[in-house]
């Protein structure tokens, strides 16, 4: 008999974690500098504090097992949308034929934030930061735009000001986020735009080009470095960013503690690392403790970007732009264009440091799906659940539906939790298209890989240096 | 200082009401009955029977105090989304310069349900009846898409088969919300259709015809009427859907009682009366007692749709196709066609029964704001609370700033409570026209409503019948 009361495990607001998670210290392998692309030497001190708001570069580099979340910032997620929660999948259990307690499946539910998905919890921190050091503007780049509305959000609790250089070939198919931003007092521009070297190189040979992401984080550095009241502002990849993701991760333990129920596998899309970071690095910290030996975590990735799945453990440039910091990372090579897939938040040619480390020392795995199965998938989550995924989020969910049935065939027990990153409200032509037939999958162009991989282009690191 | 632990006030999934309120028993004025629009007589019950879901029925006409919420309905709505959080408005206080605690804004927070809005508070209640029954489809109509994307939500957590017939016009223009009906596996149509005779009069002549709300309503019900096994399902307006959202002010007591505060002043939109109807009868019920007489109650109405601003009091079809029940209340009159303003939840010609006696009686009262001034307020709120409200959730807000300033100004202590009924990110138009300076306000026409008011068309009614 189905205990309905627990398919929504909440905390009060005063369970909000009190720290994040810092796995750094505890990696099975040192964590690389970033590199300064200038030069192929570690980023000095004072260049990092140039680009980033200075508490996360302190956070960065930090050595420190769990940082605290500043009180004032606890008090603001609570304000907005924190804790999360997290649910049961009954409804899904039930389409699969899992009902029981044998095969469980939980979802930490983030698509609650004001935007939509997990991508506040950093955006919100970074704000916080920025204006605690006098920082007037934090300058971003965006794709679908997802990232853009969690930082103009941000920063806009904060009273300062976000400039969002946002690809001109979203800024005019995707007006909803857009609005969205501009409603949260954001500056969208659209990229290459004339207001900045590297956009007007590209604009004035075309003033509709459509721009790239590559272009956009160019614009997007160029603009930051021209104040000393203004930064540059990240939404993944980096360490800070995991760092403050963690905090889903942290609350997904105090949930499952509620119900006495342990995780068997944990599951997340992977884009540039911070939804699967953030969910598992409070767990995978105690697997590397060796508290929690069988834990399994995997990471799922578009079959049209699969950078840890395909890509090479290398160093290489975090744009194509070549104006964001050198990182050693799984990587398709900065060259590298994926296909157009409706998973914009995924279509990164790296993966986060940790997130590379921690697979390529085989403490996670990675997995790959198509998108008309991953979108048929978060159309049956929608059914049975309730709630209309993002096409990030259905990732997950094709694959802890892969992992439930699997369990069922071989009769395993199993505890699988996954991600569910954010609401697909945006993201309707993606199950518009999958209903009438005409969403396509992408194979994997090998060619192009080989290509953006044997094209560095990079200065020379001597990793003895370190 | 600011108490952020307190800005959502949250309550435990077993603190869900365990009843509905029924204000018709002590309504200061008696119940009317739903008349049959073929003969001017009150419907028999066979007939009601025939249309809606029996036990929505047998709640239409109950003068029960309460009545319980069904053990497994409640389950359901904390499995899908409830209790919602009662948030203070510390940020849009500050932007007022009214932080303290002499004047206090505090709103319910519906725009959390997977659909978007309060609607589904009844949707789920009216698919479990039918469910219960025997039922196996519900048939309704839309205009913007809002209440058939909850049936479809309801019905398919029942496995009933959903059915909507939804204005042509809006079919085409707002595809994400029949995509998300139909992720939800609601079978929508474009009205007028080929599949009734109501439709086919209008779709002969042209294929392209876009369409009305009143069409649409006819074709539902005709439809409803073909099947033993089928029922027509209303999202407003019936005492029964205001029964099923008084669990919105249900919580709303409980959660300020948390907090030690007491409203003077309840704030709601009104189209057909349901957001406003859900958050005010639990309060409303208390002020006919007796027990809270210096409390407001305020319905907030459209300048181009102000149905008990500047409708009579009177007998009216709820419906342009005369095939609904005629019903007494406050109506510009079944012919009126309000302007095609972006609140398209509020643009219904008539009000709830109970809303209309409430307002006859000088219960509550009734104000009316221009569209522009109502997303300039949206936006406001998108600003300093960070969520991004519905244009129908819009009008509670600019009423109460309104309110707020009021206070303010005349040094009073007051607590003001509104329904924020949904979120906005499929109105996203609305704020973009408003940004840009396209946002137009409708003068009310007059000589329409004077004309539609003067043409009843209407079988006699004798009241001294029943």
């Amino acid at each position: 008999m189905t205990d309905f009361y627990n398919t929504r495990i909440l905390l009060e607001p005063n369970e909000i974690p009190k720290e994040w998670v810092n796995i750094v210290p505890d990696l099975p392998a040192p964590m690389t500098p970033l590199i300064n692309p200038m030069d192929g030497k570690p980023a000095p001190p004072e260049l990092a504090f140039a680009i980033f708001p200075k508490e996360c570069v302190l956070q960065e580099v930090s050595q420190e097992p769990t940082i605290q979340i500043p009180k004032e910032l606890r008090e603001l997620y609570v304000r907005s949308y924190r804790p999360t929660p997290l649910h049961r999948a009954y409804g899904l259990e039930k389409e699969l034929g899992i009902e029981g307690e044998d095969i469980k499946i939980f979802y930490k539910n983030e698509s609650v934030s004001p935007t939509g998905s997990h991508k506040p919890n950093t955006a919100l921190a970074q704000a916080y930061y920025s204006k605690r050091d006098g920082v007037d503007e934090l300058i971003t780049e965006t794709g679908a735009g997802q990232w853009g509305s969690a930082l103009s959000y941000g920063c806009n609790l904060f009273d300062i000001k976000c400039t969002v250089y946002m690809v001109r070939a979203s800024f005019i198919q995707k007006p909803g986020r857009k609005i969205l931003m501009r409603a949260f007092n954001g500056q969208v521009h659209a990229s290459p735009s004339k207001l900045t070297d590297s956009g007007k190189y590209y604009y004035e040979q075309d003033p509709d080009h459509p721009g790239s992401l590559g272009i956009a984080i160019s614009e997007a550095v160029e603009h930051s470095m021209r104040s000393e009241k203004s930064r540059y502002s990240l939404g993944s990849v980096v360490n800070f960013v995991l760092l403050h993701q963690t905090i889903i991760g942290q609350e997904v333990k105090a949930q499952l503690q509620k119900v006495n129920a342990k995780p068997d596998v944990l599951v997340g899309c992977m884009g540039g690392g911070s939804n699967l970071g953030g969910l598992m690095i409070p767990f995978a910290k105690d697997k590397l403790d060796g508290k929690y030996p069988d834990l399994e975590i995997v990471g799922v990735e578009p079959r049209a970007c699969p950078s840890v799945n395909k890509g090479e453990y290398r160093w290489d440039y975090g744009d194509s732009a070549k104006k964001a910091p050198i990182l050693k990372m799984y990587t398709l090579g900065h060259n590298f264009i994926p296909s157009p897939i409706h998973s914009g938040g995924l279509r990164y040619h790296g993966m986060a440091p940790i997130i590379s480390i921690l697979a390529k020392k085989k403490i996670m795995s990675s997995v790959m799906h198509h998108q008309t199965e991953v979108i048929g998938s978060g159309l049956l989550f929608a059914k049975t659940e309730g709630i209309l995924p993002a096409p990030e989020a259905a990732h997950a969910i094709k694959e802890a539906i892969d992992q439930a049935l699997r369990a069922k065939e071989n009769s395993e027990k199993k505890t699988i939790v996954f991600c569910l990153s954010g609401h697909g409200f945006f993201d309707l032509l993606a199950y518009k298209e999958y209903m009438v037939g005409n969403l396509v999958d992408y194979e994997l162009p090998n060619v192009e890989i080989q290509k953006a991989l044997s094209a560095p282009d990079m200065p020379s690191i001597d990793e003895t240096r370190f």
